[in-house]
């Protein structure tokens, strides 16, 4: 069922129809449900969306399986698996994803971390792992402190706030590598672990030497605070190396996002990040705007995935709505192949992500039509597409927008 | 699709559900079927299964195909498909699955070899390799013979009687291994062959000739017997060394069999064997009387494969009704996920296992209902799973149980 991405890239070409061959992945995060009461509707089934039932009735839908059966994705996995990668091959790292999340532009060469303000006792133990949950200008300060008074010899240092007691410590320089253990000993009463090369990598271990190093003068930069009088690195990780996008699938990229995380994990990919309001609205205006610059088009729907974590079954129910409104915008600029889907369910009966298939649904002149007419669940269930990976979609994409050439003579 | 086992290891966590995550795998053998006349009903279909049909319309349902599209499974294969091993990977050698089949505790060490008596004639020649389809009785006889009479030095050997002409021979003891051809010619008018390594382990040519030596010694015992003279060897294998199912899942697990052969796979896996009476309904006895003690139950019906191999569908119907009525006893144990399915499809119409895929139908509060209302073939074709391989049974209910932590941030 599955190929490989390399082989993608060799039959990647110029769009083939007389359209163009512009590809929207509109991803509605968390999109897929569950009842909240036996029998009952999920949330998109639920919501009334009459473009979003127009587009599966004209097109084909489908389930998509994020990972593998069984498996709940983070959001990392998640994309990578829409953007045609692999996510059990290719893994962005806690640190990355952290420093993604706050919009940092890392590079090839950064080895990020995410930090974690703590408070020790005398004896150097833990008695708080999150620093009494100290407010976010108090990081903000300490993150202040420790970037002008510490450093690394020959490497640039970057101390960023993220949020309350969580930061983003990334080096950069030469020679950093990946495969370190974690400072965080998951439990109060023992002192912070000394990081650890987890390979036999000289290079890990000098890497190592240089992050221990940099500990100990943060530490003595934050005894006197209080409660944040020490701290921990987790996810110590480097960019993964995933092949660049746009290359692969010889298409011009742009990846529309509110959050920063999502602009990110597309940016590591090498799409192109477009700027953008706070709104979803906005996000359409920005596509709008870019509609004559780009082949294909990631736009990110947050808020289906806030508000199942929230547990608001109806108020992911109105998020689902308004995105139904906003596919007449999208329809409008004519794109050769439009995919709506999301990447994984977060339904609010769990208030988590889960491993549920996501509806999926792919409109366009190429598109074969099935026997579908609502775009839901049970009804994707008996969608044309059947079941299929999420690594699966962008080939498919590809193929209905004219951009795949012929396997073999 | 598939995810390797050592993945589901890593994300494997107690369940965090409040109903505390308890999961019941209910396996009717050969449930799959085929109409004895054409646009007839299945032998599931033409079953009365209100249970069935009620947990079917509230859960979801599916086709599970046991290796791949087109492959009848052995037993051993059909079920380590259903514990979550990839049964193309994980091969149950013959001799084991004997000596499993005679509920022979097999340790790690053990070498077992499944025997036939047969008949040769002055010049050693085969002339029958059955022996005239000897008493069980004489079998035994024989088996106690080479018991007392025959021996390894250094070894410990054990020759147990299993049906007619056929027994099982363990050897125990340092350095055995397997990769061994047989001694049985699968033809008359020619002797017997000796064991051979098939590998260029020097412990394979050694094993060789421990067995070889104990044939002669054997062979000589016999030789006055009349008309089972001599013996063949045949499917020498160890333990394949499976990974523990109770450590990858976290799962106390409890396996439920009047079988022997199903209570020695679930034993090679690691699954703690309760012992139970003779019949289906005491295997529900069991099932409740255990309920407390553990958080996964594999639960073995066999008739449904028996009288699917008599050729009698309205026997293999009156079975699936029977088992039907059990399903609201194990509703009243309020597992957490209850999955209903087969290891493989035994039509009656073939009167052996077949490649069909297999009905399944998964229950519990975090299942994603479909359009399915009744636990048939044709039903489960719409089924919310769709197809999928029967090794992705386990990652399912692990998930639906609450017990998978999420890949990936």
């Amino acid at each position: 069922m599955e190929i490989d991405i390399e082989i993608i890239r060799k039959l990647a070409q110029p769009s083939t129809l007389p359209d163009g061959g512009k590809i929207v992945l509109a991803v509605l995060d968390g999109l897929g449900g569950l009842p909240i009461e036996p029998g009952g509707p999920t949330e998109l089934e639920a919501a009334r969306t009459p473009n979003l039932d127009q587009l599966a009735k004209e097109g084909t839908t489908g389930l998509s399986i994020p990972i593998a059966r069984g498996i709940s994705p983070g959001s990392g996995p998640g994309h990578l698996g829409l953007f045609g990668y692999d996510p059990l091959r290719y893994e962005i790292g806690r640190g990355v994803l952290e420093a993604l999340g706050i919009d940092f532009e890392l590079g090839p060469d950064d080895l990020a971390a995410r930090g974690n303000f703590c408070t020790v006792d005398e004896e150097g133990r833990i008695v708080d792992r999150r620093a009494g949950r100290i407010p976010t200008e108090v990081g903000a300060r300490l993150c202040e402190r420790l970037q002008k008074e510490t450093s690394i010899p020959g490497y640039e240092i970057f101390v960023r706030p993220v949020k309350e007691y969580r930061f983003v410590l990334v080096v950069r320089g030469p020679g950093l590598v990946d495969g370190l253990s974690e400072t965080d000993p998951q439990r109060t009463g023992v002192p912070p672990l000394p990081i650890k090369p987890l390979t036999d990598d000289p290079a890990a271990a000098r890497t190592a030497e240089l992050l221990n190093d940099w500990l100990e003068q943060a530490r003595r930069v934050l005894a006197n605070e209080h409660p944040a009088n020490s701290l921990n690195l987790r996810g110590i990780a480097k960019d993964p190396g995933i092949p660049n996008f746009q290359e692969i699938y010889q298409l011009k990229a742009a990846a529309i996002a509110v959050y920063p995380m999502y602009r990110g994990v597309a940016r590591l990919c090498g799409m192109q990040v477009l700027s953008t309001g706070e709104t979803m609205a906005s996000e359409l205006d920005t596509l709008e705007q870019h509609w004559d610059d780009f082949d294909f088009f990631f736009i990110h729907f947050k808020y289906t995935d806030s508000r199942g974590e929230d547990g608001d079954f109806d108020a992911k129910v109105k998020v689902i709505e308004e995105v139904d409104g906003y596919m007449s915008r999208i329809r409008a600029l004519k794109p050769s192949v439009l995919i709506v889907t999301g990447d994984h369910s977060t339904p609010a009966l769990l208030r988590s992500h889960s491993w549920h298939p996501v509806p999926l649904l792919m409109w366009g002149t190429t598109v074969r039509p099935d026997d579908v007419t609502t775009f839901g669940e049970r009804a994707c269930a008996h969608g044309g597409l059947g079941r299929f990976l999420a690594k699966e979609i962008m080939p498919m994409a590809m193929a209905h927008a004219g951009r795949l050439a012929k396997f073999g003579a």
